[in-house]
């Protein structure tokens, strides 16, 4: 029998995993790789059940097409979103689909408590059989913030500095013994691109910018399908561009005018109480979600609060659009609950700030993965990484066969 | 004798372009191969005198250590730049100089004459004796604007509009007989960008913008060592960002407050010409060296159209390192003949708009090419993609040894 590579397993399993259902044909021209090598490693995963074969399309000449795709059930991934105020954790299948999840709420302002997250974990294994727990393959882990060659994260916004992330994961893993399971890290930008790409709506987009806003805002961006990083890990920090030099707003930061200031959930609430009739209140109690609501009810200081905050987005992305030329614009986090709203006045002012031959053509959406988008780029990571190594890939690609068959009685 | 890999050759080769002098050691850490290949790789070039051991440093501990470089006469290639106004051509040598150079003047709005292009390189080969003649391995073309998928080129400003530049090129070619020179064709912003990464101060920077102003503003990005592209070619098109959007001034296309209506050098005379007390003059007499004399000798009109530009220039550029994170930003073009004025302004400026951790250790630099920073780029891309092509990298490695044992005499 001929030895099959392992880069054709990887190459194969890549693009099950992007488009779900796919022909051999999709699969040759995707991969580059020779029909025979194709047939040769698929009938390898079909035999291992790491593939299935799921139906026939009939062609055009009446000729049917077999359709595969990924077992689903036949490896799992840990992802874990240190968001910032909570540890959120999923356990996901193959194809990405959420299989338990887990919240844990973090101290504002407190280090973080590494123990917390590797019992996070264990709840989540705790629902598996022995079966499906010998099938757990690895864990990715999205994180705010910047970690140092040192293995020490900082994150400014939730009062993190240098915490020794990578050493605590070390220590602590020994400790809940499970440093068995693989741990792969990823900064939260990267995920979320990752996550669009793989199940989002920048699926076969090379060059994106996905624009989250939470507390801060910055931008994802991806270049020839990849993630840029920059210098210092720190491309994308644009929540201090000065896009108002004449506002009085002072930032966070120090200076003023910051699109952070404008245009950030936190911000937007804090203008509209400012502008309110009532007279000051507390910001504390309203959401980004409640300024939405009142703005489409016309409200007329939340629709001038949520405009502004677009007319600011729409300017900052017009200057990274005609940098960088990309095909897809995404706005996703706090900001994406409000697309309705936003999404027509940020596209007007791109459009208004652009030159026509790079606006032309250009897609601007809205995120659609919600709250789930870092953990399933969490464990877009840990599949990803998992190809990469030899070992995990053999667990990746060990027999799945009888399980499926059981189940499919 | 063990086969010489094609990769390891144009690796050495590679490495010896871009430092010139360099020891084995620096050669194994540079390119990675095993000291065994390199070894021998480099024993063969050495044979062959594409490579020169050019002396010996004396190391720590007293023992020698091999100096080599490039046989600067080993190959040579054509260089054009398509620059607009003219075609400038260039014969350079293996390590970059120019050997000889010529210039034809173009009509402006008219369709490009690709005989001239060829009459051009007819008269630099036309200085090379017969040995130095078969040596000549391929030309590189600098070419404005966008060049679509079927080869025709469409440049805005010099109104080329769909001009079938391959094609001419092709057929061009035939008629001058000289269908036997591979030329490589790559847009203005990448052979900049080569250019400053090969021969200019973004050597050793893997992630960098260079900003170049001349009848219009565009920027080139490199990340990662490798120019940006964009979905459709268009990435660095930020001449028309809006960076003043209360101006009134209308740009020529069609918006108002563009960057290219504050700070091209086209737009710095009209604006110096607009607000002279001598009420308005024809503008065409002025150069942008003029105003920046002005300006050197405190004329207050020159100096505020200056400063206006520079503020502009900083406003766009931070925006651009927050998105990006380079490590270096350089001025290039016209505006480099001002950097005494406008560095010390735009690097002000950049310190007021981006956060410290992204300007901290930024570079900030005025280009030292000059006008032939496009050439140079051109004959570094015929370089490049000589190396890759493997006839091409037979001839640049063919024995050169009795020249230079000639010319050593």
């Amino acid at each position: 029998m001929r030895k099959i590579a392992d880069q054709w397993l990887r190459d194969i399993l890549l693009v099950l995993y992007q488009h779900r259902n796919v022909t051999r044909a999709e699969i040759i021209a995707d991969t580059g790789l020779n029909p025979a090598s194709v047939s040769h490693a698929l009938r390898f995963l079909l035999g291992q059940g790491t593939v299935l074969k799921v139906g026939d399309l009939a062609s055009d000449g009446g000729r049917k097409r077999e359709v595969f795709n990924l077992n689903a059930e036949a490896a799992y991934f840990v992802a874990v979103d240190l968001e910032g105020q909570r540890i959120r954790f999923a356990l996901m299948n193959s194809v990405g689909d959420v299989r338990y999840r887990w919240e844990e709420d973090l101290e504002r302002g407190e280090p973080l408590d590494v123990n917390k997250l590797f019992v996070g974990v264990a709840k989540l294994l705790r629902n598996l059989d022995a079966r499906q727990h010998s099938r757990v393959v690895a864990a990715g882990i999205s994180y705010p913030g910047l970690l140092d060659a040192q293995g020490r994260l900082t994150a400014v916004n939730l009062a993190w500095r240098k915490f020794p992330l990578l050493a605590e994961l070390r220590a602590k893993a020994r400790l809940h013994k499970m440093s068995g399971l693989p741990i792969f890290l990823e900064p939260d930008r990267h995920s979320s691109v990752f996550a669009e790409r793989w199940l989002g709506c920048a699926k076969g987009h090379q060059n994106g910018l996905l624009l989250f806003s939470e507390r801060g805002i910055g931008i994802g961006v991806f270049l020839d399908g990849k993630p840029v990083v920059g210098w210092r890990n720190m491309a994308g920090e644009i929540g201090h561009i000065t896009i108002d030099p004449d506002s009085e707003e002072q930032c966070g930061c120090g200076k003023r005018g910051c699109l952070e200031t404008v245009a950030s959930s936190s911000n937007i609430i804090r203008q509209y109480v400012a502008e309110s009739p009532q007279g000051p209140r507390d910001a504390s109690s309203l959401r980004i979600t409640d300024i939405f609501e009142k703005a489409r009810q016309k409200d007329a200081i939340a629709l001038a609060v949520v405009e502004r905050a677009a007319k600011a987005i729409g300017m900052a992305l017009s200057h990274a659009i005609s940098l960088l030329n990309p095909s897809i614009v995404i706005l996703a986090g706090d900001l994406a609950s409000g697309e309705d709203l936003l999404l027509p006045l940020v596209e007007k002012e791109i459009g208004r700030h652009t030159l026509a031959d790079l606006s032309d053509g250009l897609q601007i959406k809205a995120s659609g993965l919600g709250l789930d988008m870092r953990l399933k780029g969490a464990a877009a990571l840990a599949f990803r990484q998992s190809l990469a190594d030899p070992a995990l890939l053999k667990k990746m690609c060990s027999p799945a066969l009888a399980r499926h068959k059981a189940a499919a009685v």
